[in-house]
């Protein structure tokens, strides 16, 4: 298929490629245009604007907040010059607010173009290895269209229905898990280590028994090593993610106290000047850090 | 191996049995009677009185709290008249306090007889099968005297040194992060039906993606399902896991927000009237619960 | 002086009634003209148009939240045809977000209107009186200007600078203490009336004790009598106030734990059906609701 | 009368003076002898052993905690060796658990002797002029023959019922009250100070307006100026007082949130060192330190 592509971060980046390799046309546009000449080394056609790559037969878009999308395809028109008669779909992949992607989906409507959000679970090298699980909703007949370019990219598709805000949701949902998780790591670790048992010990013994899987495993390991650098995922965009639950949460007349609670003891990585760091360990250290350890 | 078991209850019964399998013999002693006469059909001997259980090479005990042990072992004096002559090693299966962990050891200590902590991960079934995952800390020379029959009944013995009390601590960190996780699951399917998302679909996501394993498969299947009974795990007793933590976290002076939170919503559960329900669903639909759904 | 108005619930009645009589010509502008109807039958003079009351010397605003104000100020075009020629200062009474009050500021200098924060402590019979506490802050020249008209309806006002948000700022401080100080009374009221001792008994105690004043004895008395009707204050009106103040603590990166739990606590009433009953019984009675009480 | 009293600290001391003061009789004792040997200078008698002053019309104790009035009065024997002949009635001031009331009330009613809980509100110097405020509850017919005892060191007593221990957890709540109103000024002067507001000027501002009396402007004043020290009421004991609400609340099955959170920020205190600081600071100052101010 002719297919557009937006926002080439290392994620955007690694499903752009997969999707070339899969002998698709892919018009590539990045704000900064050092990633757009990688992608063109692989076979891509660099777009100079962001209308270039915003037509043909699908669009994907991979951006990193609502702020970075509202300015790429609404503030500069880009949208608002877009047209059903251009571009079929658009399917936005990015981790963006509920709020946002229900104001995207009206937007798109007017245009005539089918909005689709498809945020996914999986890290780069799962994307380039076209093992992601996508949680995508939409218009079903715009979603049977593209599917077969969901399936170059991901192992499995789940489907949330016809509401596109739908799938952010559960995204959201799923980004709560994890820092749920790092925190419960985090707690059990500061008690253990109270009694100078080994934090490394008791996540492996938890990572090996009742919580097998990458989550507890791999987070277990980081926060056992106190790697705060390299950040995979940085803090302040963990603390994000869990600031658009609770707006979500909120808007449904839903308390999260956990959630709640993530949110305060991120706030306060922040104040300490750790918002760039690995958020897993962030959050998961903070239980150790209060206790003195 | 000449073995005493003392407290028969549903693990108490499969671990007993299983170490009849292996050819051993095993005094049996509960308090009430119908429990060890099951057990005599199977080959074991039942004893008239704990003092006639609590002696041989081994004595396993498995009963319920502090409580129920501190009123079998201590205030009837089994303890006392016990002595290092007649009783080698002490293995409390159980899921007690830190502190009556360490004042055991001590008591045992005293008498001769060498104190073994080592309560288990893993239901009744996975002890007839011998696949348990067994958390043992005490003197080293008695741990391996007894690791032959641990091996019985458990797959792996993770152990961790010689302060029985330790074991107990990490016990307690394996229960906590287990109810962290599902009120974990609990929040987030708050927050999915807030938008007409079924509760099973995203904790069927959460199983088969970032959490495999039988922790959120089982917990997110009960959850979705309301099964509030049958109790696999009661309310109450779930409530004294997480009293646990807090107690052992507080004399190491470290918070643990999250099980305190945990606590209260169990606290307010149980003047509900929930207490002898199922643990998982009454934590895990306390927040749907909030949210009017 | 010549006075603008706008906005005529209890609170702002009382307030342009105040002006009334203290002979300052007053026009006065209510989205329902009944309201300005009785301020008419005062003296005042009724506005037709929200454009006609906003000019003069001095313009009072007090509308119930962000949204409203936006609707009728900015949304309609009022300000964009206001000038400094015709205004000179606009007085905003309303409790609104630290971001809107900081847009407003902007938006006036603009057209050389100044802009003034003055949000009050008191109900309306403290307004009729004239004693109001104001909490004020913008540019302090006109200050100067309008610190009459303020003397005319509060016994004294508090300046905060010369940013007019900094008296938004501390206006949510003294209601999240409001809040706080009704979290409070509820759950020492829960842990009491565990004991069968009156919620009545030791609120009483309390507010003659160490807490004197309105704030313990008024709320204290309605939370013993579970006066949820007339709602002097709606519980939804005490969550937004409360969501302010954690927006604004979120943008100043400062965590808030009391008042995200207090959030989630009416969350909770919201989702119960409690949002237009008094602020103070459903919060203050809520820890008693969750025992069982 | 002829009274024994046990217990000198500050507040013991005062109080004992003042019913020397009122010409009755009073037998001290003490642990460390020095403060027996002050208020022997002001015409007490001092006694060689808590026996000799655990005797007479009424004795008053003012012990530390329960581990200090239980090795005192139970492990030493002293109530063992008591009986209602030389001893009528025993008034408890101290700050103890709900559970050890109980259990003193029932081992004076095996020996004959009235046990009152009185526990009271305010500081020494409070009680040097009969100022306090008495929370008291007992068998009335003891509690109207000591009436006029309390008179000499109360200017009112608030009486709970004939169960003691209602009396203690009456205390309890207004103890966590206290805390809570700590914990709101810290948070409240956190959100400030984000603004470059000080948290001097919005607590005077609270204490003046919504707030008055002593809690709000004594411990305003202290968290404004950061005087961790001297320290008239450590951290410890603060957090004590809030285990000790939250095990009474426990025993009632009564979740009280803000006071796990309280107790959770003061456990983090002690892991800092912070434990023999002034309570009101060392909570009130929490939130802002959390904020990196």
């Amino acid at each position: 298929m002719n297919i557009g592509f937006i926002g080439l971060g290392n994620m955007g980046s690694a499903i752009a490629g997969r999707l070339l390799k899969a002998n698709h046309t892919v018009r590539v546009w990045n704000r900064s245009p050092a990633n757009a000449q990688k992608l063109a080394a692989q076979g891509a056609q660099a777009a100079e604007t962001p209308d270039e790559a915003f037509k043909g037969d699908a669009v994907f878009s991979m951006l990193g907040d609502d702020d970075a999308l509202r300015a790429v395809l609404l503030d500069s028109g880009v949208l608002g010059r877009a047209s059903g008669g251009a571009l079929r779909v658009h399917i936005n992949m990015a981790t963006i607010s509920v709020a946002f992607a229900d104001e995207l989906a009206a937007r798109h409507a007017e245009r005539g173009i089918a909005y689709i959000s498809a945020p996914v679970l999986g890290r780069p090298d799962a994307a380039a290895a076209g093992k992601l699980n996508i949680v995508a909703a939409g218009p079903a007949s715009a979603l049977e269209t593209v599917q077969p370019l969901l399936d170059v990219v991901g192992q499995k598709t789940w489907r949330f229905g016809e509401i596109a805000s739908r799938a952010n949701v559960v995204k959201l949902t799923m980004n709560f898990m994890l820092a749920a998780a790092i925190e419960s790591m985090g707690e059990a670790a500061a008690l253990a280590t109270g009694y100078e048992i080994k934090a490394g010990d008791i996540l492996e013994l938890a990572s090996q028994t009742l919580f097998p899987g990458p989550v507890y495993q791999g987070y277990g390991r980081l926060i056992a090593a106190s790697a705060y650098e390299p950040a995979g995922f940085k803090a302040r965009l963990g603390l994000k993610d869990v600031r658009l639950a609770l707006a979500a949460a909120e808007a449904a007349t839903t308390p999260m106290p956990l959630a709640s609670q993530i949110r305060d003891t991120m706030l306060e990585a922040l104040a300490r000047g750790e918002g760039e760091k690995e958020f897993g360990v962030v959050l998961g250290r903070a239980a150790m850090r209060r206790a003195g350890r």
